[in-house]
């Protein structure tokens, strides 16, 4: 699988490290990188991550084939509606934002009939923002959920999910119900989790943090703006988990109160498994 | 400074890296770990970390001068108040459990007056226990805190402060009651929250989580026995930790629910800028 032209909107962690991967794994012939940020195009071109490095995407429209949008969730839509009119025929877009729901539904009914759009989202990244932590490995044994559209055009999907694995990714297919769902869960759940956790500190125990504080806080330090968009693009799935997780929350707190020795074990051993779970699959 | 016999009961990560760094350090003439596990005791053998590996402390409690106790803090007091009754007139005892009000009650009293009781905690350590992570250089630039008794024979506290430094660890002195309340939100919160974050994961989810997922549970796979009688004693102070944590979920729900953007950006901010100060504090 080899894409002519590949357009990434926005190299920042993501949009960088997709094109370190396609260049390393050879899974784009041209790779154009496009980004508003002047500093952000010196570095890729200091960096050699593409091909061609522009500020804006009307310039090289024409040539793209697959245009990956990296940019935050609360001006996507936008920018795919706008960028769409300005393709060629048969050309796909696709995207790598947190939500998927949200940009879907903006999205319908409003791109061109022979334009395609394949929602993605890269289970990869980290609290390090920005091109200069760009890794063309980050990718490797990863998921990345798509969530093509049930009427679209089924080609599309398939292209997105073959270049994606030719990064090293695993692709795992579902509905943006389904995605926004479970990712409340497992993403922006724990994101607003640990924000809550360093934000309720007084300053005067900063000293007394050890290293189980800083993993766990660790997300806490990503860019704020851009996570109030994922947030807010999920709102209704966040509540939902977070009511949830209040629930266990008051369970601890009953179990501690109480001083119910069975029922605390219990709970903790309940996080211990489903934790551990996860570094026996992984390893 | 340098400690003539040194006896280690309890000889899991922290018990084993305390004998590892004190052997490379030079911090110890002679090194003696006490272990009811037999398994434990072989292994300590087989890594050279102790002169002498023993099952039970009264073989060798004439000998000390120094004795560390790293065993559950639920029964502590009692093997301290057990060893104390065996050991010469000067010998200083120490301990490196999570909580410190708890011990330092149940210990008033009654230990014989020329025994000296030095109350410590090395915050350092992670969920991986027992002695095969035990590393030398564990203690190097962490905080153990130390909570002398008013009262107290200062020479003690010197000394078991200056043991600690030698291993390379900075010493910090306050009272239990301080301690307790300190680390009822950096540590004990963090691995509630951690383990409820992951107990109240539906199992289907576990395939989309990532790398935030992992890095906020990573404590939740820690030993539930271990850390249900952390909570335990010190449950009055990580209720008022959970409280706070509670007030601060319920204004990040307030600001999602009424889609107050400045709010939600200012919660994750204090987040975020309380984590970062960590990182630039450690670097």
């Amino acid at each position: 699988m080899r894409v002519h032209t590949l357009v990434i909107v926005g190299v920042g962690l993501i949009g960088g490290s997709v094109a370190l991967a396609a260049r390393r794994r050879g899974a784009a012939e041209r790779i154009i990188a496009v980004d508003r940020d002047a500093a952000t195009l010196q570095l890729a071109r200091e960096r050699g991550i593409a091909d061609e490095t522009v500020p804006t995407f009307d310039e090289v429209a024409a040539a793209a084939n697959l245009v990956l949008f990296c940019t935050p969730v609360d001006v996507l839509a936008d920018e795919v509606i706008l960028a769409a009119r300005q393709c060629q025929p048969g050309t796909i877009l696709t995207d790598a934002a947190s939500t998927k729901v949200a940009i879907t539904r903006s999205l319908a009914g409003r791109l061109p009939a022979d334009i395609r759009f394949v929602g993605g989202h890269p289970l990869a990244g980290s609290e390090k923002q920005g091109l200069q932590h760009a890794d063309a490995e980050l990718f490797r044994d990863r998921v990345v959920v798509l969530t093509p559209a049930a009427s679209g055009d089924e080609r599309a999907g398939i292209l997105v999910g073959e270049f994606w694995e030719a990064l090293g990714a695993r692709v795992r297919r579902m509905s943006p119900e389904q995605h926004d769902h479970a990712l409340a869960l497992t993403s922006h759940l724990p994101h607003l989790v640990a924000s809550a956790l360093s934000g309720a500190m007084p300053p005067e125990v900063a000293a007394l943090t050890s290293s189980g504080f800083r993993d766990t806080t660790r997300i806490a330090a990503s860019d704020p703006a851009l996570w109030r968009g994922i947030l807010e693009a999920n709102a209704t799935e966040v509540l939902n988990a977070l009511a949830r997780f209040e629930e266990q929350l008051g369970r601890f707190r009953t179990a501690l109160r109480s001083g119910n020795h069975a029922e605390l074990q219990e709970l903790l051993t309940a996080g211990r498994d489903f934790r551990a779970a996860l570094d026996r699959k992984s390893s």
